[in-house]
């Protein structure tokens, strides 16, 4: 029996990409994702944490994946952005500067009579109440509520040792500025990246990942001379661009939302969301902003420092403005789980459900199957020597149609399966997860065509 | 001119590693650290934040380098070990099973007059007191203070609403034990592996990062069979302490110390830390323990659910053990920069400093620097193509001795440099940061000479 043989009637059955495929039921993502390791809701036994989610075996491999393509893409790969890991509990003054303490609030009412407290925006989704008898809420008018998260430090706990999780990992970047602008002897136009943490106190987390309390963002600042923002903003759409269709996102699923001006903070010159189509609708998955020089002009002013460029032709001082770029990390691993996944019907009457994830960030790249356990020792030690450079499953319980399923289920783009010819030849048969076409490869050669296909991805 | 001779009479002059060095002063690599973007004190425009640190351009390349080589090592190059990216925010329950809620606390006592508070067991370096004249405190009786920072989530803010920042990583991991050992298909033995950030109130934070509010820690909970756990803890203890040989820690700054009785938590059957010889002396890097069932017990009671698995030899249930490997990525970190930091002087009078770093985690792997500007285009093409792959640097800027010197200071292993000969032969100058050999290696095969090198690593 030879590995190539046995998906011949279902190659190409389920017509592969371009298949129409049933809508995505949200239900069905988050039971897979929770049943095959990509992610489950925080503090599981002990009820969950409402806004709060773990990511699994794969799901940890996955966001790791998509964001170290982040940062080849934005860092890395370029000489003019210098990255950055700045601490999550961040200086209280920052945030006094942003304008966040002031600001960065929802109106909130409080019914009197249940006691519970509902966005004054939500009014319509509130449970009732909970009151006896009455069944009405007795609302109070409106009131700020600040969604920063607050802790204290140090040994005693008043104003003076107040300090915030940061609300958005730009926080850490501009009070930063000099300092990485100096050390790493850069000079306007160039950026600082930065991946990390933020929280926010959403009061009504929902959307399964979607909005929730604890969060990962990938965010570049880009710092350049007045008059050249909009330039620079026309580069970063692009580029921004250009990533979301590297990791599969085509028209039906990607499109571009300009701010109106009602829309728009008062420093803020121009912002356009990035929107993916959710099952639950077109929603926001990057922001690119023009802030002006709002952030180091405020910093500057409540610093005292000096945070001025030169300019040797004008030979006069000014505050560089910026162009943000703000991404979800977790936001983008939803629209990647919901853009790969869909469930297809095979000739011989059996159902595939599979991701169709960009082999980039696939949080497995190869899996090793052999065809008979009695293979297993030759299959292991190629996985083992495969597992020096990329991420590989090695797998041999249950017969092998059920598990090519099991790696189409969480979107491991290819499977080696080793079989008895392998033995003969030294070669294994290589399966496309979306074609399901397969081919075969000398054994020693896997490595290779891996890095091929992966350096050779969109 | 061709750049291979040009540093020809300072070969060796430094003496290689072998060299005695100068015993490091700890302000030198504090500044050093801040000059050159490796970290500085978080919100250091606002006059910092006592415990909170920024990772600068080259120091957050450093500690990614580092966390990818041992998530490398702990997670993807065995099938024994599951990765997983818990919440900060974690479900209270979760530290009233483990204990910190009621024990995680340090002794502290209040000064009377000055009001303010000292830890009992550091008085001998607490400040005089500030209240007027008498300039002697007034203790009261030490009380428990309790390291974990609290935050509030949701709309009100009560005991309902508490929630604790980690205190440690694996506050993730025993919580998800049973959803990822079902989701991965492992039973015992098999580890669960996390990296991410964790939170302590220590009162004196001091000796640079070492001991922060803030910090990253990479733990490993490996779980067994009871009677099997003695077997583990040598296995793990052994891969451990290769893990830090492979970063370059020899016998003069590497040593083991096992708890004493008197150390040891109740549930702990066995500790051993793995401790560095800073400059202000030995300290704990990483700890590795044999903890027992203690922790899932704890939270098979607190949540009323089974997190026992079946033993199909003996017929009977029984609760996996422990054995936790945990060690610091900023401890490691800041050990790393200890170790490698070096000054040396050349037999031209003139003095360097360097850090040798494992290449393997060296921020910078390659600096690419034309010998004239004249010769920036193909040097930086050469430089954009590697960027493909590698971290690399371009420089262009001052004579090649200064640019050399630049690159040793903050580690990076070798420097191309592309000269006039590169024009006519292909070729460049490859020169080792620590014995400061050259040797001519053609462009095109820089990548693979990298690799090479990278992948040989000890």
């Amino acid at each position: 029996m030879n590995s190539r043989d046995s998906e011949s009637n279902a190659m190409h059955s389920g017509g592969g990409p371009q298949a129409p495929a049933a809508p995505l039921r949200m239900e069905a993502l988050v039971s897979l994702c929770a049943r095959r390791g990509i992610l489950h809701p925080s503090g599981e036994i002990y009820g969950g944490l409402n806004g709060f989610w773990d990511y699994g075996p794969l799901g940890v491999e996955l966001k790791n994946e998509l964001k170290a393509l982040w940062w080849r893409r934005v860092v890395r790969e370029r000489d003019d952005v210098e990255g950055m890991d700045g601490a999550i509990i961040t200086h209280p003054r920052t945030w006094q500067a942003s304008g966040h303490v002031e600001h960065f609030s929802d109106p909130m009412v409080d019914c009197r009579a249940c006691q519970r407290r509902f966005r004054a925006d939500q009014l319509a989704d509130a449970p009732d109440c909970e009151a006896e008898a009455s069944g009405q809420h007795d609302f109070t008018e409106p009131r700020d509520f600040n969604l920063m998260l607050e802790t204290n430090i140090g040994a005693s706990r008043d104003a003076a040792s107040l300090a915030y999780l940061r609300a958005e990992t730009c926080g850490s970047i501009f009070p930063a500025f000099k300092r990485v602008r100096d050390a790493a002897r850069q000079r306007v136009p160039f950026g600082i990246a930065q991946i990390g943490k933020a929280f926010r106190n959403e009061i009504n987390p929902r959307n399964f990942t979607f909005r929730s309390r604890e969060f990962e963002q990938a965010e570049l600042e880009f710092f350049c001379r007045p008059g050249e923002t909009g330039k620079w903003f026309e580069h970063w759409l692009d580029q921004r661009l250009r990533f979301h269709r590297e990791l599969g996102f085509g028209e039906q699923v990607l499109r571009t939302r300009a701010h109106g001006p009602d829309e728009l903070a008062h420093y803020c010159g121009r912002a356009m969301d990035i929107e993916f189509r959710f099952p639950f609708g077109w929603q926001e998955i990057e922001g690119i902003h023009d802030r002006g020089s709002y952030d180091l002009s405020q910093h500057a002013e409540f610093s005292g420092k000096d945070l001025s460029e030169f300019d040797e032709q004008e030979k006069q001082r000014f505050v560089p403005e910026v162009v943000e770029t703000s991404v979800g990390v977790d936001r983008t691993l939803l629209a990647l789980l919901c853009n790969g996944y869909a469930e297809e019907a095979l000739p011989d009457g059996e159902r595939r459900t599979l991701l169709r994830l960009a082999p980039l960030v696939a949080p497995i790249k190869l899996a090793v199957l052999p065809l008979s356990k009695k293979l297993a020792e030759p299959a292991r030690r190629l996985a083992a020597d495969l597992r020096r450079s990329f991420q590989v499953f090695y797998d041999d319980s249950g017969n092998i149609g059920r598990r090519y399923r099991r790696q189409d289920e969480v979107g491991t783009p290819w499977c080696a399966t080793w079989d008895f010819d392998s033995q003969q030849d030294g070669a294994v048969t290589l399966r496309d997860r979306d074609s399901m076409k397969q081919e075969r490869v000398a054994a020693s050669r896997v490595g290779g065509w891996l890095r091929e296909r992966l350096e050779a991805a969109p």
